[in-house]
């Protein structure tokens, strides 16, 4: 097909950034999903997710939907869960997800619960991603238990048809011979889809083994994978749990595996925002940021001796005041559409340019 | 879990026979559903359907909606094919198909077709099952690309959650690693779905096998396998189809199919009704029946050494008129619920009885 | 790859017959062969020889050496088992089949047995596959559990280097998600071998559902598929078999199965050499051979319009008497290569070409 | 089955480090594999060898025999790569790797190469297990292409059963649905296949992705999920490798994967032994033992209260000089048999002792 995919890197570049209240995902931006599988009353959900977001979770679960193999297991709270939702979300001032199963739920979802996810049975639920199309949320697509990267990519592209980029996959295990995980891990698949397209992509531990002895592991090759997130069922009391116990975390078990992951999150050099760092792991990521800042500088400085040769062949001076000038208003302006300080960038890059300019006096000699 | 599910032998021992218009599936009788893929307009969907049901099949397909890998396919007609389709029903007194995806579509949708259909991506759209629970029609439900025997079945539990028995399971083949045909038609589950469940059940090899050449002996093979009928796609124009054409059979090969498949079908005993046979095949009908009549008669006599044995035992005389008469009159009532003319019912009966009594005092001596 | 391989059609374009003492193979000639898993003892082997043998079998199954799962199963009889073997062969007339797992087995095995037999696990087993292209006995190659079309026929080829043709593929079943039949049977993929191979090709339903029940079934759908054969494993008493015994025949059911197939392989049209057949089997498979003779006559004949039109375009006369000699010359060389009798094919061929030349003559006026 | 099996945790509870030349595999020693999927020639062998150790791979891979599946590949240069092999071997003093695949060539293979491999077609070769379970060079089990868990056991069982304990298993990927990637790797089961044997695992990324771009982000993963090793392609060339040339590295890229995966590996506190370290990985690798040492030493003195307790319960007094002179001289024993200076550990733990009665007079008070 000819037709450029909303989905592609040909369509757009560089990585998409989703900002959800105080949480960005994608790019450097790590997303920390945890919560109970389903919403089974006020008390459980609110003291789990406040427990969550406490060991470090940015993101909170749980279903008011449920979609359930026998039609005799719980269903969900429905209507009354999402009441709940929308309570939580606007006390703790934390994005919440929730799964939406039918058309005519999506618009009622969409204003009780922040993220909206499609749950792997529905990945080619065509009527439920058109309907999803046409609200502006961010959107968790779950991977089809034996869907292609192909299909799966088409079916986000369902979503954006109508300019909605916030779109998240979520790899959460496929059905091969091996039984003994619930579902295979497919990270290999990662850094394709990176290649593909610009959307985050997460990964979904519990459902993909089923064990909650195998979830660490799985969680730091995931980090280690190059995904953008996790997403991890928690329990207060997973004994009790009205679906999904065997493979919930209890809440001490939660803080263990952030205390886990936390390293490998540091080599990949991941952020995460809108959840309470202690000083040194806010030092840690300033220093990560920092030192991108740095390698930036370094590339652009490497550029100097292409400018001489460039220059010199084609017989421009190298002080060009008229070009400085445009280069920092047209910097100004882009300051302010990410609501940073036009000063302040003004004077930096007067003062990368001046020292480009140095040097390329320098090394002309 | 301990709750009898409706789907099951325990629920129910017979097999299901379904009854729609002038055509039963299920049991002795097989059904054959052809037609295109999607219904593209009037002409091309009639002519397809007249075509098919001249060289055998007693069911129409044909889809108002079709569920795309790709947003920027060909999706169906929706609302204005429902219209043809309903009036293809009555004009040809046929049965129709069609699929539905949408629970806000269930019910116009039971209008205007015989029998709606679920397709592999829906298994498990519990909400679209939900909807489609509260209609009678009889309902197609395909297996879903990975799912479990357990999945399927628990699927059909939730379409009879409401009392409609009138289910329809439909083996597509299934994803694995062989990818030289597009799933793998998984027959080998058929005889041991009919151990677990009363509902019939029908084979698709046109997306199983996603290869005209394939088809034929798929058809055969399935027959073999004791399905009870075949979904086929077939258009009058393969080469200009809006969806699934290479898979599509022209009205020549459909026609050449169904003289393949004829033997075999005699050989499994299989009954089609509501489609026009010749003479020598519905006499072929007539004889398996009678044979499978005569049968039950040679069983019914055989137990006659019993009878003695037990009456000779207990001291019970081989004569018993009340219980000859209680016996007529039952059979009888039944008769009356088969619609069959009770008269009758008691003149072979009286036969049988009569024939049975003789003999005991033959052997007794 | 340019090279023409030697399994192809290119290669070769008819039907591969294997003949093996009084037993043919392939084309027209389905081959059933039975008997236990492992050769256990002599009357064990000979016991079930003999009854599946008179129950319809013309090959018998029975292996010296068994790949296990696990190194403290039992492991087979080994040399004490190949001269077993080798007994009954000779006594009953019967071909056998053994299966041979270590390159250093293959002579002595290939001077006990008929035909030997690679099992699944040792399909890309390529050191044996090399050591027994040097024999000349037919050759039984399983598919693997994963092996994709491409590489069993690959696995074919290294069979055939040194010039022996006799390979007979094997489906046997392959891994898939579904694992409520021990494999999955793939049926649909042997009219695609067919395309491309003109070896001939047997089910193996005993490996490919591991369950008793389910094996009658699957036979009829594996001969309506076109297979060139069966392999059964049948047990005299599959309670105490040291091997496979869930999914063993016992000899009563055996011989039930092959009054259920017996129908199917007549619409089929196929003959089953080297057993005694009872005269009503026998006149049907010489009704079927004849019926297919006068359906070529036919063929030939309705190339008379093109002759005559061909013939008066290019001002041929219509009798070419040296024409016709060189035919008849021709056609007793053929016949005498088949081991048929000359004078025979001459006078039938002088019947056929004085009709047809007669035709021409009536037509063309 | 009762019998425990040798691979099992029951049979043996501590983790299995293999011991070769000066290179440790298992518990905490992590081993990288390197070099070309066949040895082609002297020169090409040599000097991607030296190359890949002077990266930092602690092991040498490169096949004599090559499992091809078309019988007119190259199939390898046999034992003129084996003389290269030993040389090699002996030369640059590193452990060889190469992969046996006729049980014939077992014992020639263990004289020429350090450590031999089954291939995942060979995984179920059981002849050649039988063969290989009579040598004592270490053994690299890959898991077949459909393998469970179990299988894949049992198959290392039968290496296993005339004593061989250094065998270790190496995923490599299995065959599903999705062909984007040549296999799926199967990263969850790790901690399972830990749980269950004592045996190191490592992980193959060149055959599971098939793709040079995703075996970084792969390794990364498969450390992070707690594996002991990797074994990668790499040749000086890929572009004229005569097998596998696509999922070959360069051998830049190979130094490149090292420095990103060494990040990952420090976080997991994994030492990599036989390889020239720079003083700063010397001294994080010195640190992290150091670190484990005392944590043990805190482990140790935290049972202090519970001593204190039973002691006085018991009436036993805390000084207790021919106990204490039992474990030193138990444990000089032990350190001989680690080739440690027994006077040291004597004196470590006369240290210890001392500072546990202190702490236990202490306290008691």
């Amino acid at each position: 097909m000819s037709k450029i995919m909303r989905y592609s890197r040909d369509y757009k570049k560089k990585d998409t950034i989703i900002t959800v209240k105080n949480v960005k995902i994608g790019g450097k931006f790590f997303a920390i999903a945890a919560g109970p599988c389903a919403v089974e009353n006020r008390d459980q959900y609110f003291e789990t997710a406040i427990a969550v977001k406490k060991s470090g979770a940015n993101l909170i679960r749980g279903s008011a939907y449920k979609p359930r193999t026998s039609p005799y297991s719980f269903q969900g709270l429905g209507q009354e869960a999402l009441t709940i939702i929308r309570d939580l979300g606007e006390e703790l001032k934390i994005p919440t997800i929730t799964e939406v199963m039918d058309p005519r739920d999506v618009k009622t979802t969409s204003q009780h619960a922040d993220i909206l996810q499609v749950g792997a049975r529905n990945m080619q639920n065509f009527e439920l991603l058109k309907e999803l199309a046409k609200i502006n949320n961010p959107i968790i697509l779950k991977r089809g238990m034996s869907a292609t990267i192909e299909e799966w990519l088409n079916s986000a592209e369902y979503l954006m048809t109508e300019g909605n980029e916030n779109i998240i996959l979520c790899e959460r295990g496929i059905r091969t011979f091996e039984t003994i995980t619930r579902n295979t891990l497919d990270l290999s698949i990662i850094p394709l889809i990176k290649m593909r397209t610009h959307l985050p992509i997460i990964v979904d531990p519990s459902h993909a083994t089923g064990n909650r002895e195998l979830i660490t592991p799985a969680c730091k090759a995931a980090i280690a994978s190059n995904s953008d997130g996790l997403i991890i069922e928690v329990h207060q009391n997973p004994e009790v749990a009205m679906s999904d116990g065997p493979q919930s975390l209890d809440i001490a078990q939660f803080s263990e595996l952030i205390n886990q992951i936390k390293p490998i999150l540091e080599v990949e050099r991941k952020i995460i925002t809108g959840t309470t760092l202690n000083l040194s792991e806010i030092r840690h990521q300033i220093s990560c940021v920092d030192e991108d800042i740095i390698d930036l500088l370094a590339t652009r400085m490497s550029l100097v001796p292409s400018l001489i040769e460039f220059k010199r062949e084609n017989q421009i001076p190298i002080y060009q005041p008229e070009r400085e000038k445009e280069i920092l208003t047209k910097y100004a302006n882009l300051a302010q559409k990410y609501t940073l300080n036009p000063a302040l960038v003004q004077k930096i890059f007067d003062l990368i340019i001046t020292e480009m300019r140095e040097l390329q006096k320098k090394e002309r000699v």
